[in-house]
C-alpha cells in the first residue's frame, strides 16, 4: 500500500472571458473552482478538481478539508473504491448528492489521477483503453445572442476545428427558439450534428411541444427540457416529444442516472465527473448506460473526460466547454477535425498554473 | 414589506451526553448546530438551525454566509414561498438536496419563526392549527446496548411520560433483532407502541426476511430498511414484507419524498424539518402524505417539529430525539402522558442558550 501522506485544498473565483446567461442561472460573472492535491507517502501527486457556477465553492472546500481529509490521510490510495464508500458515508447524513458529491468528486479524481501517474499511464488507458478520439461538440451559451451573433459564434467553433455545435433554447416565446434552430440548420447543413440545450426552463407539456416543434430539424439531441427531479415527466417528454432527450449535469448520484435510466427517462445520460461523485461515478455512469443500450455524453471539465469517454465504447459527443479554465492550464486539450484527443501524459495530464491562479484565491 | 435587514450564522460541535452509535454513522461523539438569526428592518427576530451528525457543519455555516445571505438581505422577509425559491435556485447546481439543504432549512425555520412572532401566533396556529397535543415517542439510540440495559432504559423513558419508543434494529444476526424485539414487547405489552430502525444497514431481501420474521410484534413501523436511494426496493419491502415502512430523515427535497410515496415504497413519511428545506418543505410534504392517504411522522429537532404535526391532521407520532439540544434551550418541549405539546409561545417559541452555547462554537 502507498498511504495518502498530504491533502492540499484551493478555492478561486475564476472570472469568465465573458458574461455568460442561460435560462436557469442568469448572469455568470465568474466560477468556483475548487482544487485537490493529494500527495503519497513516496511522493506521487495526484490532482482533481471541482467547479460550480460561482456559489458554494468555499463550502466545498470546507467539506474537502474539515470532513473528507481526516477520512483520508493515512489510508491506502489505490482502493479507490473503499475510500469513496468511506466519503459517501462519512458524509451522507448532509450528503447524498449536493455540494458533498463535488467534493467526493475532486477528491476521487485526484485519487485516479494519482493512480495513473504511478503507473505511468494515461488515465483513459488505466481505465480500459477504447479509443483516444473522441468526437466532441462547442458548447454555446448563448440564449441571449441576436440571431447574426448566434451564427457567426458557429464560424468561430468551426475554425476552432469543431464539427458539431449546441445552442441554447429556452426564449420566451417557442416560435423564437424554432426560427433560430432553423437558421443554425440552414447555415451548418443537413448533416451537420447540431443539439440544443433548454436548461431545465420548461414544464413537461412546453417540452414536448418545443420537441414537436423542433423534430423537423433532426437534433442529435434536446437537452435538459425539464428539472431533474421529475423523472416520470422526462419519461413522457422521451415517449412523446420525437427527439432524443439528454440529461445529468444536475444528477449528482448513481441512483439519480439509474432512476432516470430504468424510468426511459433519458437518450444520452450525461453525467459530470466533477460532480457526480468523480472518475469512480462517471464510469459507472457510462457501464449503466452500455447496458441499457444507450450512448453517453458529458458535461463540464473536458480536459478531465476526454478520457473516460476515450475508455467508453458507448461514447458519443463530449462536451466542450470550461468556462475559460484552459487559461489557467500548461497544455489544453486539443481538437482536430472535429475529434478531441486524449492525451498520453500520465494521469489527466491536466497541469494548472497556480502562479496564475494564486491572485484568485478567496 | 418588512425588509431583511440583518443575518447571523454560527456552527457549535455540541458534545453528546452519551457516545451514540448506530448500523450506520458508527459512534458519534458530538452533532454539529448550525443556527440563524434574522433581523427584519423592524426589530423582529428569528431562529432556524439545522444540524448533523457531526460533519459538514462550517460548510453549511459557509453556504448561509457566503450564498444565501446575498440573496436574502433587503427582500421581504413575508414572502417566504418566493425567497425559498431564490435560494433553492441560488444554490441549484450544488445544490438539489445535500448541504445546500440542511443551510436552505436553516434560513426557512428562520423567517417562519420571523413570521410567526410578527403576528404574535405560535408556529403551529400560524400553519393552520389542528390539534397542539402530539403523539410523541422516544427514540432510542441503543443498537449496541445489552438487552437488560435496552429494557432498563424503556423504565426510563416510561418515567420521563412517553407512552410509545422507538428501538434500534440491524444486528449481526437477525435472531438478535427477533430476540430483543420480542423481549421488549413482552415488557413493554401488547397494545404499546413499539417501532423498530434498521438505519439502511439491510439490502432489500434482507429487509423483506427481517419484515416478515418480526410481524408477529406488531410494529407500529420498521424504518429505514435499506438506502434511501432505491424507491423500487422499498416499493418491494412495502408489499412484501407485512410490516409499515417509515423513511425520509435522509430525503432532502420535496420530489424525493414524491417518488417515494408515488411509488409505494412508504408507510409513514419521515421528513426532518432541518434538512428537508425547511418548514416549507416539511408543511407540503405533509400535505402531499395526506393526499395520498398516509401518516405522517418525523426526525429530528422536534422542538421545531411539534408544530408542524400540530397542523398536520394525518400526522402519527412526533419523534423526540434531540442530541441532547435541550440543555441548551431555555424552555424545552415538554412531555405529558405521551403527547408533546406544541407551545403557545411566539413563532416557535426556542429560545437558545447563547452563553452556554458559545464554548462551542467553531
Amino acid at each position: 500500500m502507498t498511504a495518502i501522506a498530504a491533502l492540499e485544498v484551493g478555492c478561486y473565483h475564476v472570472p469568465l472571458p465573458v458574461v455568460l446567461s442561460d435560462s436557469t442561472h442568469g448572469d455568470i460573472h465568474h466560477f468556483a473552482l475548487i482544487t485537490v492535491r493529494l500527495r503519497d507517502a513516496d511522493g506521487g501527486e495526484g490532482l482533481g478538481y471541482t467547479y460550480t457556477v460561482g456559489h458554494g465553492g468555499r463550502a466545498v472546500a470546507s467539506v474537502v478539508r474539515d470532513d473528507l481529509a481526516p477520512l483520508l490521510l493515512g489510508q491506502d490510495s489505490e482502493r479507490i473504491e473503499a475510500l469513496w464508500q468511506r466519503m459517501w458515508w462519512g458524509t451522507h447524513y448532509g450528503g447524498r448528492g449536493g455540494l458533498s458529491a463535488l467534493a467526493i468528486s475532486a477528491v476521487d479524481i485526484a485519487l485516479w489521477d494519482l493512480a495513473a501517474r504511478r503507473v505511468g499511464k494515461p488515465l483513459w488507458r488505466l481505465l480500459g483503453g477504447f479509443d483516444p478520439n473522441v468526437p466532441c461538440y462547442a458548447g454555446g451559451i448563448d440564449l441571449q445572442f441576436p440571431l447574426d451573433k448566434l451564427l457567426a459564434q458557429s464560424d468561430g467553433f468551426l475554425a476552432q476545428g469543431f464539427r458539431a455545435i449546441k445552442m441554447k433554447v429556452g426564449r420566451a416565446r417557442l416560435s423564437e427558439d424554432v426560427e433560430r434552430v432553423r437558421a443554425m440548420r440552414r447555415k451548418l447543413g443537413d448533416g451537420f450534428p447540431l443539439m440544443a440545450d433548454a436548461n431545465m426552463g420548461w414544464s413537461v407539456d412546453q417540452a414536448v411541444a418545443a420537441a414537436r416543434a423542433l423534430a423537423e430539424f433532426n437534433l442529435v439531441w434536446l437537452e435538459e427540457p425539464t428539472i431533474p427531479d421529475d423523472v416520470a415527466g422526462h419519461a413522457r417528454i422521451v415517449a412523446q416529444g420525437g427527439v432524443p432527450i439528454a440529461t445529468g449535469e444536475n444528477l449528482h448520484t448513481l441512483y439519480e442516472f439509474q432512476q432516470m435510466i430504468s424510468a426511459g427517462g433519458v437518450t444520452y445520460p450525461e453525467p459530470d465527473v466533477s460532480n457526480c461523485g468523480g472518475v469512480t461515478v462517471f464510469m459507472k455512469v457510462c457501464r449503466l448506460a452500455e447496458a441499457f443500450n444507450l450512448p453517453v455524453t458529458s458535461h463540464g471539465v473536458h480536459d478531465l473526460t476526454v478520457h473516460l469517454l476515450a475508455a467508453a465504447p458507448n461514447r458519443s459527443y463530449l462536451e466542450v466547454h470550461g468556462f475559460g479554465l484552459d487559461r489557467y492550464m500548461a497544455e489544453p486539450m486539443g481538437i482536430v477535425e472535429g475529434n478531441a484527443i486524449a492525451p498520453e501524459r500520465p494521469g489527466h495530464g491536466v497541469s494548472l498554473l497556480w502562479d496564475k491562479l494564486a491572485p484568485l484565491a478567496v
